[in-house]
Parts: C-alpha cells; structure tokens; sequence
C-alpha cells in the first residue's frame, strides 16, 4: 500500500493537505485556498515535519496572488503580507522562514501583476522538488550506515509525511529497504502530540517496515536492551556549530544513545543548517499550550488545572552527534562548510 | 483538601478500594469481598505502588478466611490457595509475595479455625500499621535532602496512592511542606499508564503542594535547564547491589540526572529490599497488553496492530543512585546490613 502524498496542488491551484491530526484512524484531506487557512493548518499541525512545513509556507504563498486583480505593486504587498504571516506561523524550525523569503524574493523580483501567480507556482514547486531530491541525496549518503539485521531508533516523524519525499530520518531506512536490507525501526510514541504512533509508525507500516511502538520513557531501557544498531532523528534547526533543535524528547534519545555506545545522526536538508544562529542556545523554543500535556483527543489524563511545562522540542548539543546525514554525504560538526 | 485513603476496612471486613484506574476524573470506591476480586483489583491497578500492592495483598488474604467455616486444615488450605494466587498477581514488585507470605506464617501457626479470621485482620492490619509509619521514617529521613524553594523531580506515583501513609518518593516532600518549605515537585507523566499526571498530580494538588506536569520525553530538557534540585524515586524491589526496579521511565530519569550534575535518591521502606536477588539481571520484569501502548482510555494513538514493546518496569543501576531513603535512614549501596 503506497504512502499518501502528505500535500498536493489541486487542478484549480488550491492545496489539497492530508490532515495529519487524524491519523492513523482516519485519512481526510482538506483543500485550503486562502493564506489564513494555510495559518491554521500549519498552527494545528495539520501539515507539519520542517522540510514540508517549509513546502506548505511556500505553495501557502501563492494563495495570495491566486486569481489575484490589482496592479503589480497591489499583488506584491499581498504576497508580502502573506510571506510576513507564513513565517510567523511557527518560530522554531527554520524551513518555514527560508521558503516564504525565497517566495517573496522571487515575488518582489517580478516585473509585472499578470503572470505573478504563476511565476510564485513554479517556485514553490521548485521548492517541493528540491525537497523531494533532498530526502532521495540523504537517503543514499545515510543508507551505508545500516546493514541488514539491524534496528534504528528514531523520534518524532521525519519521514514521507514530514517532507516532500522521503523523509530525513526515515530515508536512509526507507532505501536499506528498497535495496532489500531488512531493517526494522524502534519508534517513541513522541507526546504529546503522538507524531511518533500516530504518522511514523502509521507510514512504516503502510510501506512495508517492521516496526516496534514504544513510549518515550522506554527509550533509555530499550538502548540498554543492546539490540538498537543506531538512532536517528531528524532537525527543526541545526546551529552553526552542529547544536540540534528537534522534538522534544530528543535530547532523552541522544543521552540514552550516549551511555550505550549507539552512535546518534541526525538526517536533514541544508535548508535546515542556520549558520545565523551560532549555538542552540540561541534557537527560540516554542512553548505550546497545557492541553496538549494534559491529555490526548477526548482523553484527559491529568487534573484540569495542573500546571504544565510543554516545550515544543529540545537542543541536542553537537558533542553528542555521532554524524549529520545530508544532501551533501554523512558530515561532522565542522565539516559544514560543504553546505554552503 | 485531604488526600482520600486509598486502602480501608469496611465495618464487615470487607476491604474498600479507590479504583485508582479512574483517577483523576472519578473518585469511585469498590468494596472488595472475595480473593478473585482482589487479584483482579491488583492486576487492573485498580491498586497499585508496591506497598500498598503488599498491603492489599495482606487484605486479601483474610477475605479467603472471612465468615469461614470448616475445620482449621480446611480453612487454612483456603488461605494457602489465596496467598499462592495473590502472591502470582503481578511479579515484579517483592512486598506483594513478602506479606502474604507473612500471612501464611501467620496462618500456618494458627492452631484452631475459629479466630482464625480475627488473626489475619490483625496480622493484615500490622502490616498496613507498620508501613504508615516505614513511610513517616521515611519523609524524616529525607527531608534534610531538600530546603525551602527546590524543585524535586519524581516519577511515577510513589506517594499516598502506593502506600499505606504518606508515600515512600513523596514522603520527604510532604514532610518538608508540613515544615513549611516550599518545595515544588516535576511530575513525568509517566506512560503508558500515566500514573504522574493521573495520581502523583493529582494527590499533590489535592495535599496543597505545587507541581508542574510534563511529558515523559520533557525529562532530560527540564534536567538541562538546571532548576532540579535532585530527583525522588520510589522502588518495586531493590537487589542485593543496589540496582532498582522501578516503574518504566526511571533508568531515564537517571541517565538525564547523572548527565547534568542531579543526585538521584530512591525511597523505599526495607520491605522492597530483596537480599535474595544478586543484582537487577535477575528481577523479573512484567510485561503487559500491547493496548496499553496502542493508545489511553478511549482514544487510539498508534495503528490498530503495530506491533509495541511493553516492560512495566526498568532497572536502574546502583551506580547512578546517590542514596537510597529508608526508614533506617539515607543509605548508600553496601551499607544495606543496616536494613536486616
């Protein structure tokens, strides 16, 4: 059973979206036509994983020149405005701000109202194929880091439905498997939003690769167990001086990693590398809101009232990570130079 | 607010439980009339924490002897059979088979069948006695670890919910409290079954002490950020070598703690101290239903058939624990004679 496209253009330019909230019970998809509706799904983490965070802001963008009347600088102010509130949607992983700046680059760069639209599609969809190249150059560079017989531990989804193609954690697994390397994953549930149940195991299975569901206190135990070859996870934003933001419960994976000698990548795009920010030190940390820890869908599991602490994600420092997987090969901290 | 007993005596010797399983949305009390019911009541952790589970146990045993006719062998047989059938209820936690084990010696030596019934409630009762008061030399014992504005972290429920007092983790802090410090404590959430955000959230709010509720995989970022003083931890058995089965989470606990410069301590009375088993490899650890990981309560997270991994219990080596708080006070590992 092939994995569903996590998003798509509609024939009329609209963006059909899988609502990743629903699953795995259920697959609907929605159709968004307006900046605000993009906003909200981004917010909702409909759409969500950083690499397709950065695709959506971007075909998010062309929704405002869409069938757009004005004069050219009357569509530009749109565009921008749009790009200005795009970015602002989340503040943590870098793809989003880099692709609504490339969208309004290319927009402030066009000399006339008329083929505007089509000029920020092709860009956009530019941007989804660069991705969708991405996942296939970190997939082959991390691909020799697995044989066969071996388990990965991963976190959060950074596979098919958080990117344009394969994924970034997941894509290294994905080509062992492809190749016909028989590879299963350990994969933490990831509260409190579940991406790790609800999508990585979900797409896993859906294509074909063993899989074992686990919740994220057994991560320590399961590394002691001996049987986990390697992790690896994706990134939101990579400092400067290799410093990782990622979903929470990272930083538990990489401590636990470190003190059984299971070497710890991280798989992502350049995109993801913000050499602007020299440590994580420096990476905002969105807090989200106290339901989230609270309890799950209808299912309240603390006291109504009880105060909560829900960072978004975590900071692995670099002096934990074993490697970096990306489009340009497998890559230590200091060697990122080759991505500029 | 005071905190419900978990445990209690109906005025027919029937025993009275709060259905822990409900908590925090429903505080709902079963009376309990036969050994199956009980053994039901334990292995749904309707009751649970290792002492109270040895209490209950203990409880559970008179009911086998309770309005009992017959000959003294006959009864005594039935007791027999109700000791052997609790003591399998669930395997990993040794104040279980260490009480009603007690019982049976205390059956065994009973010479006539009809105070036999009366003897066992005092026996049960002594043990139930003997643990409030493990539990208050337990929070004397520890609060001298603690000052005025710490942050504690815990795990699990260790506290009013698992035993016949005042908790075996949380001891020190509710002892600390009624000193008038003030102390905050760190609730992991503790999945699958969320025993953190269910009980230990729960209780305290209900005691008056402020607490902050995050999610398993928040743990070794909110040891990063450096306000935890020290962590609390109770215990299902403790080895010979100082090695600790507790609830699933702990070993990670432990590695976040040891990581960042934070003394882990783990509080138990001496009943959880197992002489017999040499070191941690050889405590059975429970596994339970893959439904447990699939999802909680009524809401499904994972697919319908992933496959999961379920250990109940992790074991954390003795080499990470600071000190273990006993009712015979704060003990290192091989200082443990004192307990015997």
């Amino acid at each position: 059973m092939p994995v569903p496209t996590p998003i798509a253009w509609t024939p009329d330019h609209r963006i059909r979206i899988l609502d990743q909230t629903l699953l795995p019970s259920e697959e609907r998809y929605l159709e968004l036509d307006s900046v605000d509706a993009m906003v909200e799904a981004i917010q909702m983490l409909r759409v969500r994983g950083a690499p397709l965070i950065g695709i959506a802001g971007a075909m998010g963008v062309t929704l405002a020149a869409r069938g757009g009347k004005g004069s050219a600088p009357e569509m530009r102010d749109r565009v921008r405005h749009a790009a200005e509130t795009l970015r602002r949607a989340r503040p943590t992983a870098v793809n989003l701000a880099w692709a609504v700046d490339r969208m309004w680059r290319r927009a402030a760069a066009h000399p006339s109202a008329g083929d505007l639209h089509a000029a920020l599609l092709a860009e956009a969809s530019a941007i989804w194929e660069e991705d969708r190249q991405m996942c296939e150059r970190i997939g082959f560079a991390g691909q020799p880091l697995l044989r066969t017989g071996v388990s990965v531990m991963t976190q959060c989804n950074a596979g098919i439905l958080a990117t344009g193609g394969l994924g970034t954690a997941l894509a290294p697994i994905y080509c062992a498997h492809r190749s016909g390397l028989e590879v299963q994953v350990v994969v933490p549930e990831t509260r409190p939003l579940l991406q790790g149940a609800r999508l990585t195991a979900w797409e896993l299975m859906q294509s074909g690769v063993p899989c074992t569901l686990i919740t994220d206190g057994m991560v320590a135990s399961r590394m002691r167990r001996g049987d986990i070859h390697c992790a690896i996870v994706g990134a939101d934003r990579i400092a400067a001086n290799g410093d990782v933001a990622n979903k929470i419960g990272t930083y538990g994976v990489a401590l636990a990693a470190r003190a059984h000698g299971v070497p710890l990548y991280v798989a992502a795009p350049r995109t993801t590398f913000d050499f602007a920010t020299p440590t994580g030190r420096e990476i905002p940390i969105e807090e989200r809101s106290p339901e989230e820890v609270r309890g799950f869908g209808d299912t309240r599991s603390g006291p109504e009232d009880v105060p909560t602490w829900n960072p978004a994600f975590d900071v692995t420092p670099s002096e934990l990570i074993a490697g970096y997987i990306t489009d340009a090969g497998v890559l230590k901290a200091g060697e990122f130079d080759r991505l500029r």
